[in-house]
């Protein structure tokens, strides 16, 4: 068995877009991804982090927007998301329980670097997304802290492993390992090229409705191993350079459940599902003093390039977030196997 | 070429819940549908009514909620039913402009009955939805005028065509011939027995993406017919007799969303997709003294069962739409071709 | 009694804003206004329209967002609003059951200006809202018709009446006659100066709650006059110069709101209340073929000016809308008495 | 200066409905309020708990729903009230930085009591709301801990005090001292009594527009007292026994917005508020096993009578935490006076 192998390795290609060098959402420049990985036993837990530039993204601020898929779920910061079209923090992705600690963690982390947050200006809004991995991690222990959060935001690079790692350790997805996975695409409008990347945080769906490129092999699967459970939820983040207004944002948004949807799922109801997306293409500085800014937008003639690009890349992220997933035994004897396991059901080659 | 058969008369399965005696809307007890059909060269359009009860419904409201799944559209009506969740009239499908003339003649039918609207009491909420049919159709001419929506309503009726009829009459999906289709199942809650139905009116996607039942067809059909054009949107009408909340039945519309990417569609955004979700099981009177009303309500832990029938209906309801409409010529030499002309592509047996 | 006093001119001056050359909607360069006004014993109704800017609106669009703040409303056009962010036709105000044949009419219009709407580009998305005047109003008439819209929009100009025409020819404000009012505010940023407007067509409230500016006036007139029935709701377009994205935009609507309540009103159930943003500033060609559009944008920084100005012009256009408006008499002997009759009350010289 | 006066002490009444015997949030039976203040040098917060009934609150599920009024804030557990339309922890208010602190005590909490959480069942949504008071408080050195919290909790009461207390300790409102404040409104629905409460966390506002029962204060107290800067955001929590749904609560929760402009505000950028109501008439238990529940809710042709309820007891709670504030001095030398020291501005009698 080989984890390294991504879906396209197995000659599943979901779509018609190209993909960016690494396929993966730091293709979009300046995109970094760090994780923490907590895994002792009943442990199964972690944390990644989604730096969106390198720079000090509380001076920086970015357009973004977020759209609630299913809001059975704890994630925090997207409130002000909406209110205000900016992200002024790194995305923290974690386990349910863990995110009041990632929030204040985050949120010391930035102080650090801006001593005027809470003195001559405002606060800040840390934003945490989280599924349950409680089937496999035992999540009542409360294992993730500051220093995981600082760990996986201090390893953060362009280069990041998928499957079980950093807040995808304990993830189940369509009964089988989930976690993390990642994809990208990348968009010609008129001569000028664009990338669009994804990464997800995969934890929904039940065996049965399993697809693979419309292939229905979640029975055979079953058949094999008879699935334990189920846990619903997923966060998929989406990063592009395309110059997007917070709008246009959010309708890319909403086109990450084509791509949840497409293996099969039906949106369960206890099932966090959240998507967020930002642009690196439009920066607004915290201590701007300009009246007025200028805003690059697509013209949204041609938007459908970026839809049909948040949908790909969220299903094949979804799938490499499986078959990238090795098996893993967690809390009471709970085991989850990997995709990769059951190859011949969908592999191409 | 048989525009009789039914998806399920390929032997294409979505789903795994068992359907109506009808597969249709009208499984819902007291759901009714009507047709008017307007096919004469150039004029390719309709009328077509879902009437939610026998009784008068502006007397007699139900519990309602819709979802904007894509809001390029100008659809009348849902504000008000996402404020007070409730549905005081019928549903009228229609062409994008004909959506003035209906909802006067709409408003018009229910003052006949009721002699108290803008008089004793306050004003009635025309619910009318839409799609563009003007690839096929002259809509700049205006064809639909009250009459043919008095005859739509008049004709309702539990069994009803699917297909190139009605507010079908026009329409496009996946670049083939759409329109309208249907589908139901039967869930089971603790020994007691409920249905769900959906209507569509189907005019969206592009046939490089057209999947039957995970298969990727469409760019098989493109070689024999080339696409023309696209356009986009859709309407699916949600029945049911489950009890449910407006809450309940808002979270059941966005899974219409489910079955509509399940063909392969990603959300164009030139797309008015609605999702419109009712139940028969809760009434409420306009004249109601009573100071406090009883509501059942579907227990939330069962919830799913509902999820899944609407995302298997709308599926099979999509899929129905196509294989039933016959290939319409209409304005300017514009042809859309049947999905049943393809069933060699599809077909399991 | 003198109508054509506007309520500064009883030394009632609301917020601490400068106003316009007009205290118009039309102080915003380019916006013009129009009204049809129906006046004929019951039937007491009519249309209003407002014209964004002097071009055509489908060609060039403007960035608008709109804010429901009570959703008990028949409005027509809002849902794609919110989607695109757009504003591509004239917004017309009307009655209730006059949405229909509005819709149909401003749709004629502009498919008369624009031959390619529904041929080789998609339809065009008409945005009528509404209020009940059904009480002074025959509106079960059906009296406006598409004449008469068309009319509103002929005779649309930068100088135009308040109170008791157009739209509010039937309207009903606090239990006292409304209808049609604007104010406008000028703002000055870090040296440059911009425009926000607001018309009105005020239809909501109890008299038992009215304060003028923060005096609670209503039981006196109570005593003089007591009211009769109570209908509600109300429309508020804001136009505004200043550079704005469509999120600052609808943050600025939900102002609105700010400004109705300030008369005492405390948003009624049955009571359509939308407030609809649109700025001059951004323009969007229909055919544009650049792939990237610049945008101007406040620094957010500032917004609180816009915010400021969106409500009190918001409270003086209602205020506009009563004093100016003269006593109705309409069907079945109802009449309401104008605020300008009860000026000894809240007069301040 | 007395400090233990309320509103109504000083002749100024707000609204017509009559009030509860408390006139506190806790006339709402079953409803308790705890307090933990931390008031030393710089460190000027603390910890507010609404406990809605005496129960276990996971097993015992009431029905919620919230609103955004302005969303820059950083509140957690919305997300999922708006979906599910329960609430199942109590509801905490602290400072924005406290969040993180707050969410993870209030789970521990709930885990303590609950031991199938995380194992047999799903997670808990913790509810924390907040303001930012680091005008007063040295926000940046997160004094709040988990012990906190449990005292909040621990204390909760019928009898609670209001003012600088809890987590309105270090709050602004109109530049004046902010905090805690509560009021109540009993209303008469055909016979039955029913009983709605307000607690706020007030912390919103400029100085110049200051309205105490529409008398326009501000200013003359600026002259007195010039302001120093400016916070914003308030949170109003909403507790009623009337039988409502999720939709007539989120209804209810938005006359907040009522009751908080009618003090002058207009809703600042950089404010978030945020309004949550819930009943106690309605209860899910989370391991129901019955297929269809019950559920009582009011006829909505009575609502308007829980709106004036919320809009009345809103602005009451807040001008409660003005006049019940004692001056305070936190960080930085800095100072905020209390609305008690103007008692001459507004005091009737």
């Amino acid at each position: 068995m080989d984890f390294r192998k991504r879906i396209t390795d197995y000659g599943v290609n979901t779509g018609i877009l190209p993909r960016g060098p690494r396929n993966a959402i730091t293709d979009v420049e300046g995109v970094r991804v760090g994780h923490c990985t907590l895994a002792d036993g009943p442990v199964q837990t972690g944390v990644t982090a989604v730096l969106p530039h390198g720079g000090n993204l509380f001076r920086e601020k970015l357009l973004a927007a977020c759209h609630v898929i299913n809001g059975f779920g704890k994630s925090a910061g997207l409130v002000q998301v909406e209110e205000m079209g900016t992200l002024e923090t790194p995305v923290l992705l974690t386990n349910t329980f863990a995110v009041g600690a990632a929030s204040e963690a985050l949120v010391r982390h930035m102080l650090a670097d801006n001593p005027d947050i809470g003195r001559e200006t405002g606060t800040v809004n840390p934003v945490v997304c989280e599924c349950n991995d409680g089937f496999l991690n035992d999540i009542r222990g409360f294992a993730v802290r500051e220093e995981h959060v600082l760990r996986a935001l201090a390893s953060a690079s362009e280069d990041f492993e998928e499957g079980a790692v950093g807040a995808g350790r304990g993830m189940s997805c369509h009964q089988l390992k989930g976690g993390i996975g990642t994809a990208s695409r990348v968009l010609e409008v008129e001569g000028a090229s664009f990338t669009l990347g994804v990464l997800v945080l995969s934890n929904y769906g039940q065996l049965e409705d399993l697809r693979v490129d419309g292939r229905h092999i979640g029975p055979a699967i079953g058949k094999i191993h008879p699935p334990q459970d189920e846990q619903g939820s997923i966060i998929a983040v989406i990063a592009t350079d395309i110059p997007l207004t917070e709008r246009q944002l959010g309708r890319v948004a909403r086109r990450a459940s084509v791509g949840i949807t497409r293996t099969g799922a039906f949106i369960g109801s206890g099932s966090g599902e959240i998507a967020l997306a930002f642009t690196t293409a439009n920066r607004f500085r915290h201590h701007e003093t300009a009246p007025l800014l200028s805003l690059s937008m697509l013209n949204e003639n041609h938007i459908n390039l970026a839809f049909r690009a948040a949908a790909e890349a969220t299903e094949e992220a979804v799938l490499n977030s499986m078959v990238r997933a090795e098996p893993v035994s967690g809390r009471d004897g709970h085991i989850r196997h990997s995709l990769a396991e059951y190859a011949h059901l969908f592999a191409r080659q």
